[in-house]
């Protein structure tokens, strides 16, 4: 069980470890108030949630545990929907086989109490959220929700449904875990080492889809930009050789301008785990 | 205790995260059949262990669960020294007040049980040793001196006595982690961010003493060598100011000799515990 939570804060640790990953903290930038020291911090806080998450815990319990711990040691949030992707992976790895179908169970069963940890988690950090739909409780209002979701028996499925049409963390948890499967595949599939794969491995997923973080916090137009861009800058499958001096223009672009692919790292990071669970990547 | 623990696998990663740190494994710098990336799994598969050592566990126990689980996810070692310098510090702060005097009273009670743990540990990984003493069994015979060890009833203490004298760990542990609270000191008073502190204070300790580990990779001379080259780069204390072109060529030069002054890497770990136990740095 604790290999499985120690392989889970390592996915952290090697999503901002690898560079660069334009937008994002990683071991080169750190961006305004958020510093990579704060996301090595943020993953060891983490790690006795996952690790709740693997012994079979509350599915809610765990990912609040999680949240918690993260927002103590880093005092901030730097990791939250990286940790929500990750909490059914864990639960479905250390008690069993890791495998789409059964971390998309650990999601239907986490049930009301699921919703409960989810809210509770806000009460922990500020997270950057779209305007909440009219027929779930607000995230924001943290645990303020919880005699809501009690009373209208709102599971955890539940209230993350309003943003499955989304492509963000929802809908991986919802509909499978499509792109977390497809990033561990691409990262076992790509030939260099971790630090450099990482950066190709999400270059090929900005070029993929509008990040949803980028379309919360400024809009459509700028998501689409950011795709267009790392089209032009992602090596083809496989590849990790990229245009080192263009990738860090492009890196130093969006800082300048606050746009981070939050989302994408969060995928990234939770690729890397189902990879280092099924030994498809190797540190070396 | 598993904050305690977690503290002690952060202190780890703040170490590898500082940059440059001349000769070691840093965030911009490999080392041949070392990769950052290795340090941060082995920071991970030490906590086990340091949790263990927090509950107040056995030391021979804790301390060798630690170097398992690193060499388990590491692949290699990478922080031997830096783990047997905090586990005393970690059972310490895990069972009390956190003082010089409380950790060396680990070491003092761990007893034949303790050097017995201490030489299973050997069993996982390959350290860089100095030739045995006479009147203790090579620590390289690993479990295989465990006979030994419990018919002449030799502690933990007993085992690191003839390296006392080395001014590394052992010192550290047998007289009371002058060093390495001094480190931590340093660190406190030091008005930068973590991953300049570090740099500068790996300098200043550095210039204070020679490495022990390049003394036995090397010799007397080469360690002095650095000693000197390092008193002409450290920045005064409390500051953290550093000729980053000088700096970088030093550590340049001694990657491509070789040269790796482990030990005070180890020392600069302990310190970086010890000071955020304390919160006398922040990661912001």
């Amino acid at each position: 069980m604790d290999s499985t939570a120690g392989t889970a804060e390592l996915a952290l640790l090697l999503e901002v470890a690898g560079t660069p990953t334009p937008g994002n903290v990683d071991r080169e930038r750190d961006l305004p108030a958020l510093s990579f020291e704060q996301f090595l911090a943020g993953a060891t806080g983490a790690r006795p949630g996952f690790r709740r998450a693997a012994e079979g815990g509350p599915f809610g319990e765990a990912f609040e545990e999680a949240i918690r711990g993260m927002a103590a040691c880093a005092g901030t949030n730097t990791q939250f929907g990286a940790i929500l992707l990750l909490t059914p992976l864990v639960r479905a790895a250390g008690t069993g086989a890791l495998t789409p179908d059964r971390a998309r169970k650990q999601v239907e069963t986490a049930g009301v109490e699921g919703a409960v940890g989810f809210y509770r988690a806000f009460d922990h950090v500020a997270v950057n959220v779209p305007p909440p739909p009219a027929d779930v409780p607000d995230v924001r209002q943290g645990s303020d929700a919880i005699a809501t979701l009690r009373d209208r028996e709102l599971s955890l499925s539940a209230v993350l449904t309003p943003a499955a049409d989304r492509g963000g963390i929802a809908t991986e948890l919802l509909t499978g875990f499509d792109r977390t499967f497809e990033m561990a595949a691409d990262l076992g599939a790509t030939d260099a080492p971790l630090s450099r794969a990482v950066p190709a491995v999400q270059l090929r997923a900005l070029e993929t889809a509008p990040d949803p973080l980028i379309v919360t916090a400024h809009d459509a137009e700028t998501a689409q930009w950011v795709q267009q861009r790392a089209a032009t800058l992602a090596p083809p499958p496989g590849a990790a050789d990229i245009d080192l001096p263009a990738v860090r223009s492009f890196a130093r672009t969006l800082v300048d301008r606050g746009i981070n692919p939050g989302t994408t790292a969060d995928l990234v990071a939770g690729g890397l785990f189902v990879a280092l669970e099924r030994e498809e990547v190797t540190l070396q």
